[in-house]
C-alpha cells in the first residue's frame, strides 16, 4: 500500500466524525457497541452516500477494512475519557467541525476524480460533510446541528468544497493546499461557534431565532 | 437544450416539495442556508433515491444543475412572505400536495423509461412521491406526514403512478395526460384533507385515533 | 420459479421484520396503508440499502413482486389481531428478533455472492439486518432500539453474519446450517432480552444507564 494523501486525509476525517458520534453515543448513555455504531455511522455515513451517489461500484468504507479502525479507535477513547471532558459540548462540536472540514474536500475530490462536472463536485462534497452529521443527529433522535441557525455549517462547507473544486481545476491540489483548505473551513466553523457567526432566518418576518433542539 | 415534459413536471414538482421544505424550515426557525438545504432535501431527495434504486448513473439532481434552481427559488419566496400566510399550515400541505402529485406520475415515468416492469414503475413513482416528505418529516424531528392517519397521503400516490404507468403502456402518456393524471392525484389529498376521507386504522381494535406529531 | 433456499430465508425474514413495523403502526395509531407502508420499510430496507451498496443493478424488493407478500400478509394479520396481544412489546421484539436472526444470514450471503470480501460481507450482514429497523424507529420518531443499553442486538447479528461468511466459506453453508446459525441469533437476541444481558456503556465514566427512547 503506496502512501495516498487523499486516503490520509478521508481517515482522519472519519475518525474526528466518529468521535463527535462516540461522544454524543455515551452522552445518550448507550452500549459501546452502539458507540462503534453510531460512530461508524457517523464517520462512513457520509462517505458510502457519496461513493453511492457516483455510483462507481460498492462504497469504499465496505470494500477496505482500513476505514473500520477510526471508529474503532474513537469509541476506545471516548470510553476512556474522564467524565468532566467527555460530557462538554464544545469537545463534540470541535471534532464534529474537523470531519466537517476534512470531508467537504475529500468528498469534492473523489467526485472530481470520477468525472462529475464542477458543480456537481462542490455539491457532493457538501453532501458528503454534512451527510454523517445528520445520519447521527436524526439517529439519536435530534433536530440535526446544520439546522441550529445560530451559527454557520453549511457555509463553510460550501467554501472548502469550492475551494477543492477550483484548486483541482486548476491543477493545484496536493496534500499542503488540501490541508490548508481543510484550516480554513474549520476556522470559519470555529469561529462562527465563538462569534456567534450567522445567517439570516428563514422567513424575514419572524423577529426571534425559535430554533429548539429534540 | 430542447423542451421536453417530463423535464419541466419534474422541476415543477421539485419547486412544490421545495416550498414546503422552506416552509417548514421557516416555522422551525431555521436559517435562510437550512431553508435552501432542507427545501432541496424534500424537492431532490424523493428522485436521488429513485435513481440511485435504477442505479443507472449519477443522479440527474447532482449532475444537472438546472435542479438547484428551484429549491433557490423556493427559499427566496418564502424568505419574503408575510408572516401570516407563512404560518399557514394550508399553504404547506397544498404545496406539498403539488409535490406529490407530480412525482408519483414522474417518477413512475422515469422508472419505466429504465425498463422497470409495471410493478415496480409503481413502487417507484410512490417511493420518489414520498420519499421527500419523509425525508423533510424525519430531519424535522416529526413523525412523517405519510403517516397521518387523518387523511390520505399514500393511496393518491399509488392511484398517481397507476395512471402514469397504465397511459405509457397503452402509449397514451403525453403532457397532457400527464397533467391530468397529476390533477387527479392532486384533487384526491386536497378533498381528503378537506372532507377527513381517511383509510381504516392498522389495527381494528383501536377506537380512536390516537396520532401524535413529533 | 425453481425452490431457492436464500429466497425463502429472506421472505420469511422480511416477514418478521413487516410484522415488527405493522405492530408499531398500529400502536402509533398509523392506519392500514401506513402499516403497509411501514412494514415495507422494516422488511425491505435493508435489504434495498444492501442491493444498493452492493451495486449490482435494482434491488430486487423493486424488481421482484413477490416481496411484496409478506408486508401485505403482515399487515392483514395484525389488523385482525386482539387487542391485548398487539400492544405487548414482546411481540414486536419477538418478530424483530426473527427478522434480525434471518437478514444477518442472508445479507452476508447475497454479499459474498456478489464477490465481496469477508470483512465486506460480514458489515453488509450486519448493515441488512440492523438498517430495517434503523429506518422503522427513526420514521416513527424514536431512538432506534439498537441502541438501547439495556440488551443485545449487534452483537448477535455480528455472531450470525460471521456464521455465515464463514460456513459460506468453507463450502458448508445450506439450508439446514444457514437455519441453525438464524437459530443461534435469534436465541441470543431473546436470552438477552430475558436475563438482561448488556454489553458496557460507551463511557466508563457513566454510572448509570441514562438511556432514553423517543
Amino acid at each position: 500500500m503506496t502512501f495516498d494523501p487523499a486516503l490520509m486525509l478521508d481517515l482522519v476525517g472519519v475518525f474526528f466524525f466518529a468521535v463527535s458520534g462516540s461522544l454524543l453515543a455515551a452522552r445518550k448513555g448507550f452500549d459501546l457497541v452502539g458507540s462503534v455504531l453510531l460512530g461508524s455511522m457517523v464517520g462512513l455515513g457520509g462517505g458510502v452516500v457519496r461513493d453511492i451517489v457516483l455510483n462507481t461500484g460498492p462504497p469504499v468504507a465496505f470494500t477496505n477494512p482500513v476505514y473500520l479502525a477510526p471508529p474503532l479507535l474513537a469509541a476506545v477513547i471516548v470510553y476512556f475519557m474522564p467524565r468532566n471532558i467527555e460530557r462538554s459540548s464544545r469537545l463534540l462540536l470541535t471534532f464534529d467541525a474537523g470531519g466537517l472540514a476534512l470531508f467537504c474536500i475529500t468528498g469534492a475530490l473523489k467526485a472530481l476524480n470520477a468525472g462529475m462536472n464542477p458543480v456537481a463536485a462542490l455539491l457532493l462534497g457538501v453532501t458528503t460533510a454534512v451527510g454523517g452529521g445528520i445520519l447521527r443527529d436524526v439517529t439519536a433522535n435530534e433536530v440535526p446541528r446544520l439546522f441550529d441557525p445560530k451559527d454557520l455549517y453549511a457555509i463553510p462547507a460550501f467554501v472548502g468544497a469550492g475551494l477543492a473544486t477550483a484548486l483541482w481545476n486548476l491543477g493545484w491540489f496536493n496534500l499542503v493546499t488540501g490541508t490548508l483548505s481543510a484550516a480554513v473551513v474549520f476556522s470559519l466553523r470555529m469561529l462562527s461557534l465563538r462569534f456567534g457567526w450567522h445567517a439570516p432566518l428563514a422567513a424575514r418576518s419572524w423577529v426571534r431565532p425559535r430554533f429548539r433542539r429534540g
